[in-house]
């Protein structure tokens, strides 16, 4: 099962909207419509937007019928500026439009670009696959053996290249014996815990236990998890976590039950041009996700709704970042500028 | 708008499983259809489900027909049993029927048992909304003027005898004017926030605002409250409070950021013969709650489903527990019996 697939000409996009009820694919042959993917969240998850974005910019620029490299770049530019507009807190989506618009920079003619794009986009999604297999086996080492785990929104095959970031650390530790059981937050309003998550986990017969959001208190007072696991969507350089609307609280939690509370993403998720989460933008989404019900309203006409999709995490409360390059440990203002090293420095 | 009404020769009960698409009211002349009722949460919320049990078992006493007192009794007590096995967590509903099982005891005839019960049941319904109507009065003078304040679950007009718990402190605190805005969480999985405290602040107009319950976190962290305020399905004596899942959540929250976290209940929602939290019988509900929405499944077959329907918030987070017979403050293993007063020591 791969959420996102080129197919010689196109991009394959599963449509995550109508998981876990239908398997249906659609063929973006332009990057309108993958934009249009991204904001409906047909195509969703950090590493994954990014991933499909550059797909996108590879397509425009296929699309793209200009001779000149001045006006190729520029109507590349314009594309990529489209692109970008569709989501504003995951930082992997910036991070790869901007690998993408170097890449076609380097090229002496748009023919040569149309093809490094492609190729830029390819090696993106492998090495995006390969950070989560790193990623996962440094987590699940971490993990305490034996005890069950709690993870939130969905960070698995459907939310990366493939394997996935903090519910690749869920596979690596099951895989390995480490790992008896894991407990998933249904994550409203879109439920990616219950729809997607639970849909990969039954795919992999990993033994899993959905819970709504709000028994994360009780399930950890009870002692049943020993660890919680979570990705990211952006990590300011100061360890601050943007990460699925509920992930600050179940941080809150941990710390109170004397629980690790891992994070998990590809180096690519960090952002050290961000310098702590109060820089991090946060998109706030249409009430219906909130007021709706597979179509059916279940909240009265009238009544206001405030939909935050994410939160941050203050870097106080986050024992770990498990990247590809590493796992990361406070103080992260330090450790994250020296695992990047000087070349990513912030200008 | 009555969620329970006594209505001649039987009991009017709004079905709130429908609310708010439809406002659709059963007849109840029996006790085995309160008992349907209260099971299935057409009539939910702890004080209410302890009135609804009172007029069940004052209908149970008209349908018996036994002409001596011990048999007249002996049926009574069975059909107290079969109410009091609906529902496991409030001790409302266990109160409600020993009082009037106590009543019944002191009669001298069915002829009269059957009058007195409905006095007490009646009597036992205006006296919780009385309870209310105080206990709303002490808590709105507690909350901090000018700033909103988040609600959990449904605790207003439709969990109650009338006018409501938590919700009717928020009720007397907005028609006093300290109270600009509520903030209300959803209360997944049965959306008791959503669907019923949304429809009863929309009819009182109320400015509110609906968040889920992951939600709460980055609320608190933005500053937008400066109070929690929840109701209670039951009171230990020293203090932990049973309430809908997701309050201990929001009461860990509340302590983190330094806000007050008030728990509003009549006095008969206290239980002095259950010492501490730890003894409190936590329902479980049916997995179909968490993975069909509106009739439609969202969670894939195969996933397990852990659906506790109440958590316990332990004493030392609760600043205070206001009460119609005053705002009662820590340490409460101290204060709860003294203001029960010796009548109602535990045995």
């Amino acid at each position: 099962m791969e959420a996102v697939a080129w197919a010689g000409d196109r991009l394959r996009i599963l449509d995550q909207t109508l998981l876990p009820g239908e398997e249906r694919y659609l063929d973006a042959t332009d990057h309108h419509q993958v934009a249009e993917a991204i904001r409906s969240l047909r195509v969703r998850g950090a590493p994954l937007i990014g991933i499909a974005a550059a797909y996108g910019l590879a397509l425009a620029a296929r699309n793209i019928p200009a001779d000149s490299m001045a006006a190729f770049l520029q109507a590349l530019e314009e594309a990529a500026r489209e692109l970008a507009a569709t989501r504003p807190t995951a930082v992997n989506l910036f991070w790869a439009l901007d690998r993408l618009m170097a890449r076609a920079r380097a090229c002496a003619t748009p023919r040569e670009a149309r093809e490094a794009l492609l190729a830029e986009a390819r090696a993106l999604h492998l090495e995006d696959v390969e950070a989560n297999r790193r990623l996962g086996a440094l987590g699940a080492s971490l993990l305490p053996p034996g005890r069950a785990v709690l993870t939130h929104c969905n960070t698995g095959s459907l939310a990366t290249g493939g394997y996935g970031t903090a519910l690749g650390i869920v596979r690596a530790a099951w895989e390995s014996g480490r790992l008896p059981h894991v407990y998933l937050t249904e994550t409203r309003p879109l439920l990616q815990g219950a729809r997607l998550t639970a849909w990969e986990l039954a795919r992999e017969g990993i033994p899993a236990t959905l819970i709504v959001d709000g028994a994360a208190g009780l399930l950890m007072r009870r002692g049943l998890v020993g660890a919680v696991v979570v990705g990211a969507d952006r990590i300011a350089a100061n360890g601050d976590v943007a990460n699925k609307i509920g992930t600050y609280t179940l941080a809150v939690l941990a710390r109170e039950h004397g629980l690790p509370f891992y994070v998990a993403a590809p180096f690519s998720t960090v952002d050290l041009s961000t310098a702590s989460g109060a820089e991090i933008p946060i998109e706030e989404r249409a009430p219906e996700e909130v007021t709706h019900l597979a179509g059916t309203r279940t909240a009265p006409e009238g009544v206001g709704v405030w939909n935050p999709a994410f939160d941050v995490t203050p870097a106080r409360l986050v024992t770990a970042i498990v990247t590809d390059r590493g796992v990361v440990r406070p103080p992260y203002g330090e450790t994250l500028p020296r695992v990047a090293g000087p070349r990513e420095a912030p200008p």
